[in-house]
């Protein structure tokens, strides 16, 4: 039947909440293609273990022919081999009474031995996709030591900010999803995120509308970034838990992009160098990508104004602080 | 873009763990097609509102295209208005120390109005699964009080055990879940339920083996049985929680079986009114059935052995005591 040769994804975090709304979704052919087989390499640290076989038992009785062969590791020199795919879900989750330094060296050295992971077994062509927090630096993280991977393989998961921001303008506009183009957010996936809609369109048949002309001013520059900004916060308050669904729904977007290429700019949290919009480079910084043939390229033509340019200084800064605490904490 | 007119899929126990692992992959065009937009109706108790609206917050954030409106009610009168398809998850959770007579009790109330609600009105061609325990009698109940909806429209989930013994014998044989087929489960979705492979076989190219063939008679009415019977309680105790994305899944197979129709034998929850297998009239039992055009038939041509004769007759004793308890419970 499936005559394809199987490609190998590998996920850390396997046992945790958005790998339980990914994973499935993943196994019922929807990202790769209802023909092409797969093996999964699912990585959890080990209290996750049984958790992670009992996950392992309900994909067995999901009956999903497209899995190959599955395999349970606390390993990632394991877990990563032959990867084509890894996702990296599996983080240091923040603490209340722990400071930012803490929480990025716990991180850094996730992330450090990821990297060396990557480097060593998975191919050289594999897509990393990191999700788990703080986002940015710890994909810079992982790109610095995967040494032998290209740094364009490793990109931040920026896009469930872009989705919360067209999901924001649907509402406003009472228009489909599907008819706003071109909004994306700047930077680093925290509180500093600022959300550009000024190249953003209402598409509708073939009449485009900026939405510079639909939305007020004070909307756009207020309301619309502090709903993006506490959306997280906003979902924990009504379910009690962390966004899982949308993020790993994000998590598909991103790769649907990366792999199958896009019309319109998607956010997404890509290595710095050779951008024009002044962010030094050596960061992750969630740009405006347009994606072609497997490759993602930063969009060069767009004229941000003042504002978002201090915007864009904003979270340069916060996303250099960042990075010389954790590389700071990598001196070894 | 999405020409159809949008269909209504109602969801109970819509904050529950099934409906998370359901809603996104419904969502995402899986099973009512890519070009089928849809309204979503999501029904549950008051005490479970804020998770619903905090779901509902992370579908608009997944930006799904499709669905066109959705709501969220405590009112199955509202929530299963013109309704095409009925999902119902919700139902009273079973409780230590509580007699069985309490558990039908509590949900003979639930499925009573929930059958009146889709009688009033849902389409009189809506398409009910029912998943909630006790399924079966649940599923009865629902059928009893929709008297305006066909009988065949309404189907209890035993599909998740025909596909968790598809799954025992894919590790046993070392083969793909898609070679094997025509294996099913007789009766009730509870601990009596009967696996039966002796109509099933293993296809591989054109060659069809058997399966009685391949695995050993004491296997196939011990161990086989009695793994699938437990199934649900080990992947508790390795979890921590229980079946949700397996239970979703199967879910999405039985509404694709149904709506696409099948090739080989399902699993389905079906009204028991003229089956050749001795099974009284009025209840709802697991049969073998293939789907055509939307319909279920019950496959008539099998032979069971007296061991399976036996186990029907267990089933049926079983759900009859059911039937008694609970429409002894609804003289009112
Ligand atoms: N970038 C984004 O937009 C975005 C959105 C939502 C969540 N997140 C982040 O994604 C991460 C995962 O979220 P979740 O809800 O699934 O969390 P979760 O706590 O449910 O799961 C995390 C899993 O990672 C595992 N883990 C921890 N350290 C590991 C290691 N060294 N190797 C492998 N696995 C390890 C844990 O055991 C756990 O099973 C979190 O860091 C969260 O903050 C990011
Ligand atoms: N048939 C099967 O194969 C199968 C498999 C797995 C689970 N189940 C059953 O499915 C049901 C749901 O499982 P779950 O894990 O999602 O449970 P859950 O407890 O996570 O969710 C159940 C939801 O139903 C809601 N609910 C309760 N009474 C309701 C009512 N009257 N109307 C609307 N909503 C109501 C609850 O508030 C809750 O949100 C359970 O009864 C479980 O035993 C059946």
């Amino acid at each position: 039947m499936t005559q394809k040769k199987p490609i190998t994804v590998a996920i850390t975090g396997a046992a945790g909440n958005i790998a339980y709304s990914l994973i499935f979704r993943i196994c019922s052919g929807e990202l790769f293609g209802n023909d092409q087989p797969f093996n999964l390499s699912l990585i959890d640290i080990e209290p996750a273990l049984p958790a992670l076989e009992g996950l392992v038992m309900e994909l067995q009785d999901s009956n999903f022919r497209l899995i190959n062969k599955t395999i349970c590791t606390t390993d990632p020199f394991e877990g990563f081999r032959d990867a084509d795919y890894a996702i990296l879900l599996g983080s240091y989750p923040r603490n209340k009474n722990q400071t930012r330094k803490d929480l990025l060296g716990k991180n850094v050295s996730i992330f450090k031995i990821q990297g060396k992971a990557l480097s060593f077994v998975a191919k050289k062509t594999v897509k990393v996709v990191v999700v788990g927090n703080p986002v940015n630096t710890n994909a810079l993280v992982t790109a610095k030591y995967a040494e032998n991977i290209p740094k364009e393989n490793i990109v931040a998961l920026t896009r469930l900010d872009m989705n919360r921001s067209i999901s924001q303008l649907s509402r406003k506009l009472n228009k489909n999803v599907s008819n706003i183009k071109n909004v994306f957010t700047w930077g680093n996936h925290s509180a500093s995120q600022f959300v550009d809609l000024s190249n953003g369109y209402l598409l509708e048949g073939s009449k485009k509308t900026p939405l510079t002309e639909l939305v007020e001013k004070e909307w756009t520059y207020g309301e619309f970034q502090t709903t993006n900004q506490t959306r997280g916060k906003a979902v924990i308050l009504k379910r009690g838990r962390s966004s899982a669904g949308s993020a790993a729904n994000a998590v598909i977007d991103l790769l649907k992009s990366w792999i199958y290429g896009t019309e319109t700019y998607v956010s997404m949290g890509v290595i710095s160098d050779n951008n024009p919009y002044n962010v030094p480079e050596n960061l992750i910084f969630s740009f405006p990508c347009t994606c072609k043939n497997g490759s993602w390229k930063i969009s060069k033509d767009l004229k941000p104004n003042d504002f978002c340019k201090k915007m864009i200084k904003k979270n340069v800064d916060e996303l250099v602080s960042e990075r010389n605490i954790a590389f700071g904490l990598l001196q070894d």
